[in-house]
């Protein structure tokens, strides 16, 4: 464990005391990093006699409300406001600033106690003063959480231990993306070993699909479109379709991996028409095409390998324009 | 690493001289953890002069071949009879027995050199005599041969920790499988550690589709009908849908999992049309929903949580028959 996390994991260590109240936050629509750090924070404090509440500034999400077992009290999100003010101590995950705190972030900007911060994103914080276990060399604020807990000397329950596990296997794409470090496999492994069972775990996450998710999945690939002579693919969301299966932009995570997933395909787009007469594209690339680069020239930014934009125009217009700029790219390419 | 394994791994290491021929083969229809193994077996032996082939019986598959990168002349799947007949040891790995290695089984039963033998199942082997590592315990082949390198004190190259990197994470089922243990974690950590890209890794495996097998999901997901009241889901492969797209009932695999990944449902069915008039169906349940029962209610058998039967009549019938003792199975546990 780098020195630095274990520094900072003893200031916080030297806050706590048995008693006192702690408020346990993470960012709106918290993920799995988000969930599995609040719910395993309070089991280890609870474990310690503190008196841990989680207050996130959006409800606990449905997919994540089994690490909630054994937790029956847990969550105050209902009355963040209120445990936030009277709360010795809170302790902010998962983010470094005051952002994506929601409506909470002008009560966490005004409390007086030290304000606990453990994230594992680069960004600068802005938080109010208090003990920083912040290092975006771990896969996940999970992986914080349990140096925390090794360097304390507190026992990892088996529930606490199943949210660490959940929180450093969703943010690592159920260790396949490129965070997915050695590290990351040894603390898993060591979580693992507390008696949980992988496959249990995987399931409670991603088998909780909805209906509609499935029936759009099916009706976004048959809109596939294979341009093999450029390694290109591309698929449509048909308009008004998250709509009529009850669902939202969100339930079109990970629909463009598909067409990314194609033997040949180096580039792989979503479109997506938006209620403001705009398209919404996203770019997936394999190998040395750049999706970034793209995406800026539209207006929009991202990453080599992931990106998005925004393009005015009705379907057909954008379309046009974005394919054929992709055509070269990827002609160029090869 | 259990004591057994490393006695095992001994027994192999002392065979092993420098400049003799071993041929290293797999099961037909190699898989990851069976080509991941001879590839990574190939590169410890070549490092130690042993002049070593690949000699599988079926080639080498598509979606493997990028293992074969570093190792031009390592396949010699073409000639298998030929250089099994010559090589001064045989190493059979993740298979025990003769049953699926084709046209070599009777190769390999006539050899009178020492025949190895590598595996992780359970099945009592009848091969030809000679060093065995074989430990159920592990959750791939390629974890018995991390061992073998590891206590015979073999450098395992970056090819080589890749090849049982991908032996590792396509038996744990992209380590979500109950074999998913600690230890396979902490190999593959291991692993990693040798300077891989889990990304790269996992993209080189999975994004390797087939345009026929996308439309093939779309077209199957468009049959799903859920039954929630039972908690049971299913779909049904349209008449002639792989021989449209040009792919085989290997195309499938998988495809069960999305009625399964539906919140609330207990039981996903896969019903596929066979050529000589029966019906195969493929179960697929959660929790306490015992899968194999009712496959072994149909003359088929399986596990608890994944079991399979080929049953005789028309898809109408057959479905009519399998979905009443389904819907029972379901309503009796809920």
């Amino acid at each position: 464990m780098p020195a630095v996390r274990r520094r900072a994991a003893k200031s916080f260590v030297d806050l706590i005391k048995p008693g006192m109240r702690v408020a346990l936050t993470t960012h709106v629509n918290a993920d799995g990093d988000g969930c599995g750090s609040v719910v395993a924070l309070w089991h280890l404090l609870m474990e310690r006699s503190v008196r841990a509440a989680i207050t996130n500034p959006t409800p606990f999400p449905d997919r994540y409300r089994f690490l909630l077992e054994g937790a029956d009290r847990a969550d105050k999100t209902g009355e963040a406001v209120k445990h936030l003010q009277r709360a010795d101590a809170v302790v902010v995950t998962d983010i470094s600033d005051l952002g994506r705190l929601g409506h909470l972030g002008r009560v966490i900007e005004r409390v007086t106690v030290p304000v606990v911060c453990i994230d594992h994103h680069a960004s600068e914080g802005v938080l109010p003063d208090g003990p920083r276990l912040v290092d975006p060399a771990a896969c996940a604020t999970g992986e914080l959480i349990y140096d925390l807990a090794q360097t304390a000397g507190w026992t990892i329950t088996l529930l606490a231990a199943r949210a660490l596990y959940v929180a450093i296997m969703t943010d690592t794409g159920g260790f396949r993306f490129s965070n997915t470090t050695p590290r990351a496999l040894k603390v898993a492994a060591h979580l693992l070993a507390h008696g949980l069972d992988p496959e249990d775990t995987y399931s409670n996450v991603y088998a909780n699909e909805s209906e509609g998710r499935i029936r759009l999945i099916a009706e976004v690939l048959d809109t596939l479109v294979v341009e093999r002579e450029y390694g290109l693919a591309w698929v449509t969301v048909p308009p008004g379709a998250l709509e009529r299966h009850g669902l939202q932009a969100d339930d079109l995570e990970g629909v463009v991996e598909y067409p990314r997933s194609l033997r040949d395909v180096k580039l792989a787009l979503l479109f997506r028409p938006l209620a403001n007469g705009r398209v919404k594209v996203s770019f997936r690339s394999k190998g040395s095409v750049d999706s970034a680069s793209l995406a800026e020239s539209f207006g929009g930014g991202g990453h080599r390998k992931a990106a998005g934009a925004s393009i005015a125009g009705d379907m057909a217009a954008v379309q046009a324009l974005v394919l054929a700029a992709a055509r070269q790219l990827c002609a160029r390419r090869s």
